[in-house]
């Protein structure tokens, strides 16, 4: 893996999917000191934390810290109540029900703390706008809104550092997501991105994350195949 | 206390303090339905908590959700490591020790999540820009910041829905905080503001906190005083 000797530091948050473990190795690729960051949120699909930590120790960070908090508290998504079932008939053109209220500025908010405390002023995050569910918080304008409210928040920002909030991935399809990480030596079998896997780790193979990582890496087959036929 | 019959809902976020006791008088008094939140996350005040269910038993609320998130594992903050020092020899014109990295971020977006969840678009919390500890989190551009990022981080906000986020003692000095909350009926001898107190709730009296507070009791009685006297 290319890297750089930039050796800034940067939070990057790593879920244990495919998404946020091209992210890291993105970060690290730019010679970035990675601070991985996950959540133990109450999801209904807790084992990707087991490939949170997988991944990290595949690509390797400086720390990787875990925070616990109880959004199943609050509810209101099919990740956080099992009262409401994932969706399996495929992407809508809908917000769909695995949206969970609030969950990147939440996320994006305890990375920009931590940042805060280690004097990291990168931050990193798996957001993708193209092969995507949906959500509102994957947007460019709401990671610009973020950055401008973090740079207002915190003593950091007052005293002149600014915080930057890195989206590699937001204008890639996820076929470009995979390419560009096999470049860089992911190990994809290490990743979960099921919304409801087994407690042993399998996929459902239906929900929308796995439609996603299939189509992604279907579409990422043929351009290869392309390639080598053109 | 006065109530409107707006019939809306809020989310308050109370601590147990003056400020938010107050901001919860006041969020009624305007005929909000009022949902308080309320985080243990690991501050060495966690008596506070205990204040906080007397503040909202004795105001009157629908609901109080109680988050739990261990922001003591970033540290960081004399509030949130035991290691650092709560200052006492008086207030400063720097940002204190006792700052807590990104904490009306992470406390405003958790309030979020909640009032999605809810259907809520009204969010009160007691920040204060006058008799304050210079907590850059507390500033206007910080909270005008946070509204137009959790516009655009919500699928109530892209459905057309306004989150507002209402500061009403942000202007006050500490003695019209009292003054308000004491029209209203607030029960101060319920609050408690210090940031080290013992664990049976007994204020230290010398902390940036108890200083503000007596501070502006001692102004509320001497502007009473003065108009008593004219």
């Amino acid at each position: 893996m290319t890297t750089h000797t930039t050796n800034d530091k940067a939070v990057v948050l790593v879920s244990g999917g495919l998404d946020s473990a091209t992210t890291l190795a993105i970060a690290k690729s730019q010679g970035y000191a990675c601070y991985a960051l996950s959540f133990d949120y109450g999801q209904r699909h807790r084992v990707e934390l087991q490939a949170a930590r997988r991944v990290t120790d595949s690509i390797g960070i400086v720390e990787h810290k875990f925070i616990h908090l109880n959004l199943d508290s609050i509810g209101g998504s099919a990740l956080t109540d099992s009262q409401i079932q994932v969706p399996t008939s495929g992407l809508s053109d809908q917000i769909p029900v695995t949206y969970v209220p609030a969950r990147n500025s939440v996320f994006l908010t305890l990375a920009l703390g931590w940042a805060e405390v280690l004097s990291a002023y990168h931050l990193f995050i798996g957001v993708n706008a193209i092969d995507y569910s949906g959500y509102p918080d994957c947007r460019p304008e709401f990671i610009a809104a973020f950055e401008q409210m973090a740079n207002l928040a915190t003593k950091a920002g007052v005293e002149g550092h600014h915080f930057k909030v890195h989206t590699p991935l937001i204008h890639l399809t996820k076929a470009q997501i995979i390419q560009e990480g096999l470049r860089l030596g992911v190990d994809y079998s290490l990743t979960i991105s099921c919304y409801q896997p087994t407690p042993s780790g399998k996929a459902c193979s239906v929900c929308d994350a796995c439609r996603l990582r299939a189509d992604g890496f279907q579409a990422y087959e043929n351009s290869i195949n392309t390639e080598t036929k053109a």
